[in-house]
């Protein structure tokens, strides 16, 4: 099967902040890759990456990073399809503000959609939703989510 | 034509800001509806917007809200379509980040898309990306469109 | 006995937090319940929480939240019965600024009477005076409470 | 008529912003007084207030201050009835960070209803609220203003 | 041997935090004393603290405080003598910021002599300087400390 | 007569701002001197300024600066006498921050009287408390100072 | 003459910021080029500047970008000469707070020379010393300019 | 062989951090020194320090420092040669807020080269690249270093 989201990080330990973006997509039946891609130590493997991504058939882009994140927005600069931005608070970050702020604030023309400060799993769901609204069989697995979430609330609020 | 984005906003001072997404998917072609929901002023109707957005053939929601920006994520419960939140500089606000933090950090499960502060236009391209991720035709009116954007840097770049 | 003070939160993780103005509110003899109404997971429920809470005897909500913290001012758009936030330093918080700010800074027209982070232990003693404001004999165990604090700092002045 | 809320401010200059609170009690029909009591510059005066409320029958206290504002917090400190604080945003405030802060993170024991910053029009309103809570009459006025604003939004919507 | 310098704090809690301050003095030969005195739960204790400072002989006031830190600018607003503010990042502070703001922005009439956060030496420092400003003596104990300060940074800058 | 303040400030773009504090003094009554010395720009002459202060008769000296402000740290480093640092809002500060942070974080051993924005009329108020711990003329000057302050929130607290 | 620093900025709409660099860099009798070069809007052109600025003759990069600025940072990460960083507090920007994140916080391996908000003087003065470094004639002009900011300093101080 | 790079610090405290830069100055082969220089306690060593760099062949300046981060602004404004500040997060920094804004808000005429949080390892390839500006075997090893961050991240990119 051809990879519909691609999962990609600036480094390596960010993986346990993005493992969650892959596991939540495994349950939603979604085709996936994972790849770490520095925009910083890799450049043109980044270019590339982000070059060939529509014609390599992915639909969304989650991007990972820390510090001071240029991987979401250069790929977003790079690539047409949509791309999701995951501020990780890596050990070197100052609380996070600095990968959040590095990822949200993109000029007019080449926007980010930026999740939660480490929300690697609300980015998967995302992507989701961005498939999902040309595919009402997997538009039905997120309504039975949502519903899920509910139940799992309520039957979590006896107190 | 039926709209395929639902523009929201929480009050109608946020439009001079929230124009520029209406103004950007008309260059694109894509058909959007705009509305005033408000989540503290006017919660049923942002109920039934966000529960009947889908089934009325909304694709994708754009919500501006400034200060305790509640908009964005209260639809994105309600409703399984992608929401995009736009963080608005309102008069009350505190220089954005309220705006920001009320709509980026939301918990696992209920993402929202966040673009930068006021960035409407923004929200427009991507809504845009979205679509396109099921629509040929106008993801290559976002390539084209990304050419200018490269075209216009080029000829303005003599100083 | 009729609950007058309706405890509320968006996850049971909240509860080690929350518990203290349930405790406080039990030593002033203040009847109330507990439950878990999360705004963002199950929306219908916070939605017929606040619709009814009036109606159903409560005089004061206590709605603690962390992250994007949307359940107070969401509950303070639907009833007309004063809300005391209480903005919860979670996991995913970036220090409390996000519960802070998405608690404190509603719009004009529905205010949250916004504590400390992780004060629940004064949203309790503010539900409390607010019901004493119509209640001497509470009013008195107030006064009494805060004539304890200070003999215990008195007591425990000694250096 | 015997005031039911005691507006204080901590210097005239306040006055824009804390007429706000007046207006909409006034609205209401809620009898108050205004007073400019300093707790840096008149502290016997402030304890003064503070201690005789209760006694003269004030039921809420509306407290702003700007900068180091510490006047909601010491009124809180010395009165048993529920108190009211509306940071402000002041000449020599940090971005109303300052006054939020100062007003917002009591100690436990000691609680202030912080609002928004310079929110007085909503810290009217909890005060009408709270007295609400034993109020019937004043509660449906309350319903009624909220109906109010939900057909203002409703009105200006059209786009 | 009459105190001068008067160590008071909002909380036994902050007593490892201000013990520095006295045990600097110690070492300069100051007399002082310390004090639990809270502005929040003492508000009477801490009036007449400082209305009687100056008359009882105390020359300066070193306070310290965390949260919405009080204590430092209403000792300030009721006494004459010089008042050293010592910001403590206590448990229920939002990484110090709450402290330092509430002590340092106090308005134009009212100065704290504010140190850093947790510098209760310092606070002790600046004491003992303000009183060598009329005590020769003193101030040799102060350029003496200075000159081992150097030595000691000199003794330990081998790598 | 032999100033006993000496006021310095980095930029004589800061006078603006610094005059507060002579004005303040020269109402006092206490001796002052002013003069530009930049911790940047002129380090040998801000090093024998701070070097011969004492010995000239300087008893406390004001020290203003904006952004990156070290001009009251390395004065407090060099010279034994208290330093009141004035942080200035510059015009390439940072709302402030950069100045504040940069004069009040001083490390143990060295510390700076931080005042509040801006608050050169404080640093002045502050230095005469200073000089007023042993001169009870000048103290008696303070006292009636703060009894006009308060006379004067009262004439203006009529509404 | 061949440029040994090449000034490059994301929009020209930074150009009244980043022609103070240019304008002490002609002062100092240094070559240099201006380019409008966008990390987001011309990625290529960004990569080939950056790719052959070395073997151009290129010595120093100076870089200014406002918002999520990656210019500077993915700049540094394509080249290996020396990279300055000038954070532009745009229009869009939150206080300048994102341009300083987004350029500073860089990984480990791939630094970018931060200066000051807006402070492209500094960016031209600091790429003259980093010159200088190798050329004794440079050196003495920067020694010179040191001296006439100290006399100018000194020429400005009369008060 | 004389040391071209001197590395110095405020505290042997900061010697865990600013090891690195001494690290990878070595992998560079390049000649450096290292020495404890604190701005605040050897104000005199600290002066003739930056006053001689020069002459003694020192060509760059690594300074670091933490809190009130006077160090690498003062050195910059005694010596022509440029200077790298390294903020590092001591004990009693503010989350390092408060050595990033002392260190890089520095006025115009005196830039110093600031780095991220902690980052000397930065300040040490930063320091290699100054040096490489005339030194193409230096270069030479500074693309070889990229390179092999480049295959390092591939190598490592298996997930």
């Amino acid at each position: 099967m051809i990879a519909k989201v691609g999962i990609i990080m600036g480094s390596k330990s960010d993986l346990p902040v993005m493992q969650d973006a892959a596991d939540i997509l495994k349950q939603f039946g979604v085709e996936f890759e994972i790849n770490v891609v520095s925009a910083h130590r890799t450049p043109e493997k980044m270019y590339t990456y982000a070059k060939e991504a529509y014609s390599r058939g992915i639909k969304v882009i989650i991007a990972g990073a820390g510090g001071a994140a240029h991987l979401p927005g250069m790929v977003a600069a790079i690539s047409s399809v949509p791309v999701i931005g995951v501020p990780v608070k890596s050990s070197n970050s100052i609380d996070g503000w600095d990968s959040i702020l590095s990822i949200l604030q993109m000029p007019n023309g080449v926007p980010v959609a930026t999740v939660a400060l480490n929300a690697a799993k609300n980015a998967g769901i995302l992507a989701a939703q961005i498939l999902a609204s040309a595919d009402d069989e997997l538009m039905q697995k997120i309504i039975n989510y949502k519903e899920e979430l509910r139940l799992h609330v309520e039957k979590n609020s006896i107190i």
